[in-house]
């Protein structure tokens, strides 16, 4: 199972080449897991219904921290005044970090620009330390459970 | 009589104070203006329709620039996963130039957060200067006529 | 008196017209602040030495606010791999607010490229309202005192 | 051996958690390819002498895209008021395209926050295909051969 969302681009996102810019490529992928799992500072609600709130309800003090990018980029994403269309799903899931695949669609082409993978880790800020993923999260995770985009 | 524009912010738009940055503010009003009168360079169509297509048919080489900002910030923003209320009319139309006016209210709170101005002007890329607005676009323009922000 | 500063462009600031984009130019306008008096948030210390540490003093929950911005964009900016030059001064101080005068060159060939001024005040985080300059901060930014940019 | 370049963090960088958001990290390793290889569509120049002029000389056309990020967050980049410390060096050269590999430290506690690697390819824009390395680029890339950071 995955998610399709509606991730908007923005006019200042292309570069001087005339596309989106790479770097704005990874915002775009950052606009993805807010879609997904909620607004990870707990700002920002209420709003529209988070399709998986995993970062929703995150307590004071536990930040959701990306410990690693892995992005390819296929084709340029050109610009649109439409949202992209953003695929995304859950690719591993393990006891302190899960991973997060996407893949991202020029709405108007229907071309894949895009497949990439994030991984994620729960920080207890104030202790300085990673924590594990609570069995209630690893199951809403496990629910989007998909193929990897890398081996 | 003035548009009402639904412009998304992104949880990156936060600065180091929680709030969305003032920057980001001005990133937001480029946002309207594209939404309200189309994509500057003629890229991104087509897909929704520009509600008043001022910037959409420029023709190769002609480019709308900003000649001036005035942003007036009444309180802060705070994000949200819903799109920003922004409100946009015309509060000058000139030979050469005209401003467009905004206001952006917190859609949870109904706050108005800013107020805002920009001018634009037509600008000849290749010969290297300013045009005069068309009487059609003056006219299309006119449609917009509000009261100025700031006097 | 002036501050005459260093601030560098990122390849990235440029927009699909090729030139400084206009929201980054406000972005600019921010590093070219907190080179001149520091780190609004108090936090990026110790490192080279501010030139009037206005906000870099700050109290716990003391915020530096934009308040307000104008920008006049006088000709395009082109992107550099050498800083742009940035004059800094101060063009009003008031009891709860004063006002950041900006002038922006082309490192290369020498343009004035924008003139801006922006207004701050210091709000007072937990209490929820803006506080009055102390005397020792009007007196600093004396010193900086020089014309408007804009009457 | 290495490059070790010196890039600027902005203020504006940090997202709500306080630290430099991880999308900003790409855009600073977008800064680290720019100084030492060159701004890619040849803008920019004359300024500071670049390390390895691998994108400056590039002809009109002719694109260094991104193929691949690979990104390792290793702990959190607080903000400073004094450059990041960056290494760059090769760890791939194929014959379509390179791979840079990175390392971005605290430049005041000295941590190392991240490793990366991008993947780049030249892209022939008005033909629309992927061209091969010339072979005095090979030679130049191969001067700052090393070891990979992923494997």
């Amino acid at each position: 199972m995955s998610l399709s969302l509606q991730i908007p681009m923005r006019w200042g996102d292309m570069d001087a080449y005339g596309h989106i810019n790479n770097v704005e490529i990874v915002r775009i992928l950052e606009e993805a897991r807010v879609h997904a799992f909620g607004p990870p500072a707990g700002t920002g609600l209420p709003g529209v219904e988070v399709e998986l709130p995993i970062f929703a309800d995150l307590p004071e003090g536990i930040q959701a921290l990306v410990v690693e990018h892995r992005i390819k980029y296929l084709a340029s994403l050109h610009y649109r005044n439409v949202p992209a269309k953003v695929d995304v799903w859950i690719s591993a899931v393990k006891g302190a970090s899960f991973t997060v695949a996407y893949a991202i669609f020029d709405p108007v082409a229907g071309t894949k620009c895009v497949i990439a993978e994030t991984t994620l880790a729960y920080y207890d800020e104030p202790a300085g330390q990673l924590i594990r993923l609570l069995p209630e999260k690893k199951q809403m995770l496990s629910a989007l459970l998909g193929e990897p985009n890398f081996r």
